[in-house]
């Protein structure tokens, strides 16, 4: 059948299972080609084809609520619920979303981009589901790598000791985004390696009846029942904590789906079905993928899955990070790097093969890493945090308890900063300018190019000057000066890129090129604006804005974040606060959420163009 | 012996355990007496006096790093590493600081005072030691309570996995703050109950070896050996993480501690050692407590225990709202409330008895609450969660990416907004305005006085405004107005108190009353000001500002906030917007943490006192 065509998943209940194998190699081949042009998630996405048909047909959506974690493995359900029409426009300006997103489908009833939310969520529809007096089921689907994240914990611990009807699906796919890595998928290995499939119908009681001499044991049937329990039940990690488990089951076989459904029917109470899957299944290039290439990708060639590469020059920011750190880490084994789960991503991987003594990916687990670092540096260590500046969100009282109040020195790579296209809304790097300011004791920096990147790494590794950021955006990075000098920079100082005399633009960050582009046009017309690198967003050059004061030109600030405690209100409560008269414009977000789509485009709409900022300076100057 | 002079650890080291139990004694009273003028955290404090005594007892202070999760129970280790002397300035400004702190003692190698950060701490400390090639132990501390928060649950997963050694210490007392709730604390309970203490010395292998029949179970040796671990050994659920349980031990028995932590010494790898302690023990009224009261409190009464009231007058902040969410909740059973852990705090125990099915406390789950209050509304339901602001931070990410980019109608008390006073650094409600300020749909107001704060809640559920929160400080509210009317104010409004001609001064909370009085104060000196009720610090009052802008007379702010991101600076930043010329001084806190104490003393140190706000005011209007 034509999958694109699909209406709403109503059909699916009347499909034999072999009529969804078949769905199911359509879904499949249409997945890995429509991907192959728009890019997207599609390793998780092949991995749960049968799991979301099977959670189509036992579950009526969306009247049963089917929560996504992450939501980036929710492409089949998107099709299922008519919207595979629309998947040429995937994860592209104005097109598609590549997460639940409620405005697209009543069938998304939760929106999520980031990890380890759709326990708590399904708790939160659960309990509105009990007081409002309905009785529909709340089915949250989360990987094993997504549960190891603080909040999904916290929720299986509230959600044991409630009681309340929910099916927890635990979609074990033995990755996340990078190899699993922590204690809770060393136990799922066990299981999975231990075990059959499908001995979630062992019957404890009528095996322990047929026991020679139990009461020779001398303990309580009880103790004995419950310790059987343990032999022939898998989970009982999760029954400790009040949870019934049933599994493992193959989530590639329909029957065995069907199965661990209806026996969960029948169970009033939480249960999780352990759900195994292979990530890419169906896909050879993404199948054979052991370090999680295949998680979210660009384009890529459908016969070979190589990946299509744009034409970017100079590195990736985040290997020219993760590699300039490794070279500190060689000389002085007090440097050491942690990942929340993001090895691939961060380019630590050479990092990690070079020095794995030094070297942590602690899994989906942002707040332990941030505490953890700061634990490494009360004992004079010198750890590196590579984290994206979306998942930093997540350890925000980390780093302002843990690591901003105790001053230590733990450095920062925050990656993805600012706007980063095709993920969209959940994953831009926008707040955290607004944020770190905040915080006392915290230097935060972005670099405009590679050179002034490993200048700043320099600096935070030679100087013991408590916790610091050094900002970089996704792509690559140029390289503007060949040398082999390491500068350690003036703290809290910018640079003029240029001197002018009508007007004065300041950025940061890669944004600082741009804007020299544009003074060159300006230049042209015969407008002479001084360039502004702001390389230190905290603490601010104060020296050089008493300066800016005195002259009293108008300023321009140009930022890829949210402009409410971005540089330029910074600038603005400085300017006020000591009575300098400048005109001060601030072009950046204006308390709204970016969604997906070329950085170019959504730059245009905020406002960060060439024209749009020529135009802004010549009207400042008349 | 007198406590006080007690200089340093070491000579624990050469006493019996007699001599052990009378030092406890002689600590307990001490404390009992001590904490009865100074106010405290008493309760956790006295179940700890043997386990504090016996981990000084076996490791070496401070080369083996004792950890304190939370903090408030550290009083005996501050005793025995020779600060007994300062117990008098207990929480006092200037005075020893109720949490532990680097800068007081060596042997404070971590602060904390949120929950949770000790396994993350301890994973730190203890890579380090093993890279650094050191043999130190490192031995966090951390109660059943705290060990729900998720970043605990994060460390313990990666302790697990990674298998270096540390000896943590599980206090369960079968309280956090309030009752404790969850899954994990009834499996606690199982234990608890279920077995005598002491077993930890059972040897499984024996014991299996001297069953009838094992073959005949038809299963492996090692599969028999580890089912019978769990029947012998509690900790199943901690062995599943890869981590060795020791326990259950009595906490108030020296030889228990000793052969248990002897134990753990053994063995190179993660353990836990479960020690059960009394919340409280040696003083009756606190020993009897059953909901949390003698958590933390003021000054006391020693013979009864009754604690002694201040002189307030009106209902404390936290009932008035938690009644008035009440109110509503039993009109419309779509109004539910969230506590994490906090039902005493929040003085949410009338709305608990009273709607049960309503209520939910889901133990230290900050981020849980926050997406679970999400979840709830995504169904229509109208969730109340009564949250600390400083205990806000650590759902930072769940308020931004799932309740405010969601758009979902949940209102947030936030609780002792502003300076908190004895608690202090850790505690200061000040970074809130600053944050949601940031996020696209929040709503942030804070009342003057309990009238406004009933039509605050009265507006949050009147209209589906998406998330709103409302600030109030500790302390009492004063009830200004005598009236039955409810009001929906008018969202993004302020209201002029008094109307002056020479200056504005703006402020949100309670502060708005004590710049009226500075107003009385200038008006006698022939001074006219403008009093402005900032009531919504999000959205501002933008026509107000406009008229503000035009009418271009100084403007002061005053608030209890940061100063970066606060309300102050988003004026600063409107007037620049709009080229108005008014002088703008912002008073706040200026990029510091402010420790504990009086509250009238900080006050005064951030420039918000009468004397310093009239001084300026004159020096503007000159």
């Amino acid at each position: 059948m034509d999958v694109s065509s699909i209406k709403n998943p109503s059909f699916i209940k009347d499909l034999s299972n072999q009529e969804l194998e078949q769905l199911s190699s359509e879904i499949r081949k249409f997945l890995i080609e429509t991907c192959s042009i728009t890019g997207g998630h599609i390793g998780a996405n092949l991995g749960v084809v049968e799991l979301t048909l099977s959670l189509h047909k036992h579950f009526n959506s969306p009247i049963d609520k089917i929560i996504w974690d992450v939501g980036h493995q929710s492409y089949i359900h998107k099709i299922l619920t008519g919207r595979g029409h629309e998947f040429n426009s995937l994860r592209q300006y104005k097109g598609l979303c590549g997460f639940p997103k409620t405005k697209e489908s009543r069938h998304d009833v939760w929106e999520a981009g980031h990890s380890s939310t759709s326990l708590s969520a399904a708790m939160g529809m659960a309990k509105a589901r009990d007081i409002l007096g309905n009785t529909n089921h709340v089915v949250p689907v989360i990987g094993d790598g997504a549960l190891t994240g603080g909040m999904a914990l916290e929720a299986l611990n509230h959600i044991g000791h409630d009681k309340t009807n929910l099916t927890i699906i635990l979609n074990d796919n033995e990755m996340s985004i990078a190899p699993n890595v922590g204690a809770m998928h060393n136990m799922f290995g066990r299981i999975r390696t231990n075990h059959n499939y499908n001995r979630f119908k062992f019957d404890a009681e009528s095996f322990m009846n047929r026991l020679p001499g139990g009461d020779r044991l001398r303990v309580s049937a009880d103790k004995i029942k419950d310790s059987l329990k343990y032999l022939v039940v898998d989970g009982i990690f999760f029954e400790e904590l009040g949870i019934k488990y049933i599994g493992p089951v193959d989530g590639h076989n329909f029957k065995e789906l069907d199965e661990a459904i209806n026996t969960s029917k029948q169970i009033n109470k939480p249960v999780l079905i352990h759900v195994v899957t292979k990530k890419g299944k169906g896909y050879k290039p993404a199948e054979v993928d052991t370090i999680g290439t295949w998680h979210g990708l660009g384009p890529y060639k459908l016969e070979t899955g190589e990946v299509i590469k744009g034409n970017e020059e100079g590195p990736a920011w985040s290997a020219l990070m993760s590699n300039q750190v490794l070279e500190y880490a060689k000389q002085d084994k007090r440097v050491v790097a942690i990942t929340p789960a993001m090895p691939v991503g961060s380019k630590l991987t050479k990092f990690q093969q070079e020095l794995p003594d030094q070297f942590f990916d602690v899994g989906i687990a942002e707040q332990h890493a941030v505490t953890m670092a700061a634990g490494l540096a009360t004992q004079g260590m010198k750890p590196y945090v590579a984290i994206y500046s979306t998942f930093m969100q997540r350890a925000y009282d980390q780093l302002l308890h843990d690591v901003d109040r105790q001053n230590l020195n733990v450095l920062f790579g925050v990656d993805r900063a600012g706007l980063v296209g095709a993920d969209g809304e959940t994953h831009q790097g926008v707040f955290d300018v607004g944020f770190l300011s905040q915080f006392p004791n915290f230097t935060i920096m972005m670099p405009k190019d590679g050179n002034e990147a490993i200048d700043m790494v320099n600096t935070a590794f030679k100087t013991d000057h408590g916790p610091m950021a050094i900002r970089y955006p996704r792509g690559n990075a140029p390289m503007l000066r060949d040398t082999k000098e390491h500068e350690i920079l003036d703290i809290g100082t910018w640079t003029y890129e240029r001197k002018g005399s009508n007007l004065s633009l300041i950025s940061y960050g890669p944004t600082v090129n741009f804007i020299s582009d544009i003074a060159d046009e300006l230049l042209k017309e015969g407008i002479n604006v001084n360039v502004i690198n702001a390389r230190f967003i905290k603490p601010m050059d104060f020296e050089m804005l008493h300066e800016l004061g005195k002259e009293s030109m108008p300023i321009i600030t140009i930022e890829e974040s949210m402009l409410t405690g971005g540089l330029g209100s910074q600038i603005a409560t400085f300017l006020k606060d000591h009575d300098y008269k400048n005109v001060l414009r601030r072009i950046g977000i204006d308390n709204e959420y970016i969604e997906h789509g070329d950085v170019d485009l959504l730059l245009e709409d905020i406002g960060i163009s060439k024209a749009k900022i020529k135009s802004l300076a010549k009207s400042l100057i008349k």
